[in-house]
């Protein structure tokens, strides 16, 4: 058996991850996805049978919203993440936010694409995008010629600072570790040291935050103009007081899980890319 | 008197205006904006008063939608073009596709906005925004990596290519000119000369269209992918032939008026810069 | 006969062009280039059995530089311009600025580079590298976070400082009609209105000039920077009062014909991409 | 004592720091600089004076080029490494290229340059510029449109393949990691992985390589377009077989120390900035 893919619960990303698979030539099964139509032929009435007809295991990202059981939105099965364990003994088994109880399991081969540096960067690329869609839908002036920062210069401080740079906005980037305020001036960014934050703050007309601390808290966001934008990108509790800026009527969003709402082909296919490299690898 | 505006007629972008024209220190009267509460207290009753109390007058973009009364979305009054001429002989008039007759009239200094290259400029680049950000919503990958055509060199495709190349896309140029292939050549991106497009045009995952002919008819269009997505910013009647791209199921979305759908305030500013260039010239 | 090119005279660009037309299966003959060994087998003895050879005449660029002989430096040969007018009478002829008597000529259709917009889009190019080479060699700083002001938005000015940005540099670009600057914002560079430009001339790291007329006098060398470097690429007299440039120790080159110098394949490439443009069109 | 500087041998690049240093108001004394005249005033008849003057000892990049000597070419004393070892005993000392025994001495406070990432970055800015002016002096066309190859994506590899995406150039990058490959395609270059190398290699019109093993071996020479330019930025013993490539008559140019020769201010600036940051920090 040879890279035979059981596709397990999971949205409409991992259903198009399914028809990337057939398009490119890879036998599936597929179980807990009943709800969508053109998967019901490859649908396995057992998850026995699907993990028996298989040597990959693929499943949702996050494998579990609730601990307990697996995220199968497109699905009325009620499959525990235990079940999942106990039937996956000796299978590789691919899909994100793995629980440690799996992925030290040592029958199975476990990749938590959250953890794949590649899959992270090609995610980047979508949510730098769906952040910008989002700030066009948002904001009432053009991007190009705008005051723009970027907080946080990780994967999609990269490149979402280069295509608001792209776009023809003023692009000024908050760090702290000197590295990262080098590149940022080797990339023609203007660099704000964490220090000096609070007397540039005033100028920015769109804020993107990546920091995953409550950055923008209420002294900060006292100094952001009222018709800036806010658009938090961090993950949950995320980097602004949502409160406060709306009590001060700054326009804030709190965007999260952009690739899959705005780029939904784009993020099968990092899914689709990352599992290749990982069978070549192999 | 010395620049007072009289603001008649028109939409939210000249709701801003009146705003900005406000906070720069110039008197202002308004008629034919009722409906507006903030711009109330600089109502006049007549269109008489209004003229009489100014000398320019600011009317719609365009002037008129059906060529006999003015465009005034905001209003309940029913001004017709000919008596807005009447009234306004002897004064300064600038607004929108203004009739030859009033063009004409050698008692008024006329300026039509969309005869003036500075403002066609600037409008360009917020369209060319609003474009991408209809991209966004309704392409289900990212523009980064796609292959994207743009069809026609003018202004908005020369804004347009320059920020699809920012975003990371592989942008193609279709132009007939060879100067406009040249320049095209010499900003990095592809050029495809009207001559090769059928040939090409099987591959573009977005395609932008600026021409106003018929340029994607039947023929075109069966050589085009059934997934790309089409963007026609052609005014009317478009370059598209919908009705077939329909039957075809090929996602087309014609996109008109951007600049004041997608970056209201940035529309707005546009028109009071071109204003103030025009009383600065004079 | 069809597409035979006598090549006459010219400098290291058209023997570049002759092997390129050779490469791609024309036949040629030349004259007045006997000091290219390569090109021997194809010289004519006398410009009578030349142009007997060939529809097309392609001469050099200029085709005089003395207003009475053929520009030949590769020759001995002193050929006067009206003895080549006589003896191409009924041709093809293709050169540079070539004189008013030659292109009234009625028997003749005679095609001047210099005036055809797709060569001179091209040209701007090489010119544009040129010009950054210049200034890498002799700036002692990175281009990269300089403050540099392109004067001048034409075609070199728009290659250029498209570059000058793509290289990291804080790009400033001095115009005097609206469009420009209009164009200027929308590609992401700072405007600066040539009524503005005294007040701002101190900032600039490095100042490159197109205007074809003394724009750098006393009075502005006197607001440069004593550090900065000028580059003038306006043909003579330059832009630049260099006496004094120099007297104030401003560091000041004046370079012209760069795409030869800097770039000689791309510079034939041109003259052969033109070449094939007028052809086709006929 | 606060902050006094002994600058102590080096080359040009320490002589524009020591006037930085002074025009930032900082104190300064010198040794082992006697040749340059402006620094006289400065100058301290010993080592021990220098040293005791001072609370930073701010030496050579590289400290020494044979291991034994302080690399002091502006200076006619042979100062030992050893020497300076002892007289510096409870200093802070910044050098580049630092000895182990050096390094280690824990009265002493030392900072390696070359292993601060801020520099390292700060100087792939430079040394990019210098192997885009090299390219520019080498090679026969334009930058705009060639195909070129990065080969690694480092620091120096991520700000040149970034300057000549911005110069217009086809941008090629190769490398091995899938995370460096995502990043390449984010940045809107094509990917090449390693083992994708060969097939590709004909297509390359420059090759830039930052790859510090034998990676351009006779082999893949043999691969290489003979009109092709290679740029070799790795250090001693560089990744290609230049004799091979010379006997070949593949044009390659290896070029070190780029920072000191093509922008000898910046240079000085970024080893003032990494200092100051040093300062800043403790």
């Amino acid at each position: 058996m040879e890279n035979k893919f059981a596709i397990i619960g999971g949205d409409n990303r991992l259903v198009n991850l399914a028809k990337m698979l057939l398009e490119d030539g890879f036998e599936i099964t597929t179980f807990a996805l009943e709800k969508v139509p053109e998967l019901q032929k490859f649908a396995c009435s057992s998850l026995e049978e699907t993990v028996a007809k298989s040597d990959i295991i693929v499943s949702s990202i996050p494998l579990s919203k609730d601990g307990t059981f697996v995220n199968a939105p497109l699905s009325n099965v009620k499959l525990s993440l235990e079940e999942l364990h106990q039937k996956a003994k000796g299978k590789k088994m691919m899909a994100g936010k793995i629980p440690e109880t799996i992925k030290q399991d040592e029958t199975m081969e476990v990749y938590d694409f959250l953890e794949i540096e590649e899959y992270a960067i090609l995610n980047a690329i979508a949510t730098a995008e769906g952040a910008i869609q989002i700030a066009m839908e948002e904001y009432p002036k053009t991007l190009s010629g705008s005051n723009i920062l970027v907080m946080g210069f990780g994967r999609i401080g990269k490149v979402l600072s280069k295509m608001l740079q792209g776009m023809g906005a003023k692009v000024f980037c908050e760090a702290r570790k000197n590295e990262d305020l080098a590149y940022i001036q080797a990339y023609g960014y203007t660099p704000i040291h964490l220090k000096n934050l609070d007397e540039n703050l005033g100028n920015f007309d769109i804020i993107f935050n990546n920091i995953p601390v409550l950055i923008l808290d209420k002294k900060r966001l006292d100094l952001v103009k009222k018709e800036a934008l806010i658009v938090d990108l961090a993950s949950n509790p995320g980097g602004t007081d949502f409160e406060y800026a709306k009590q001060k009527e700054i326009k804030t969003i709190w965007a999260l899980a952009l690739p899959g709402k705005c780029a939904p082909i784009s993020a099968a296919e990092y899914v689709r890319d990352t599992i290749y490299s990982i069978i070549e690898r192999n």
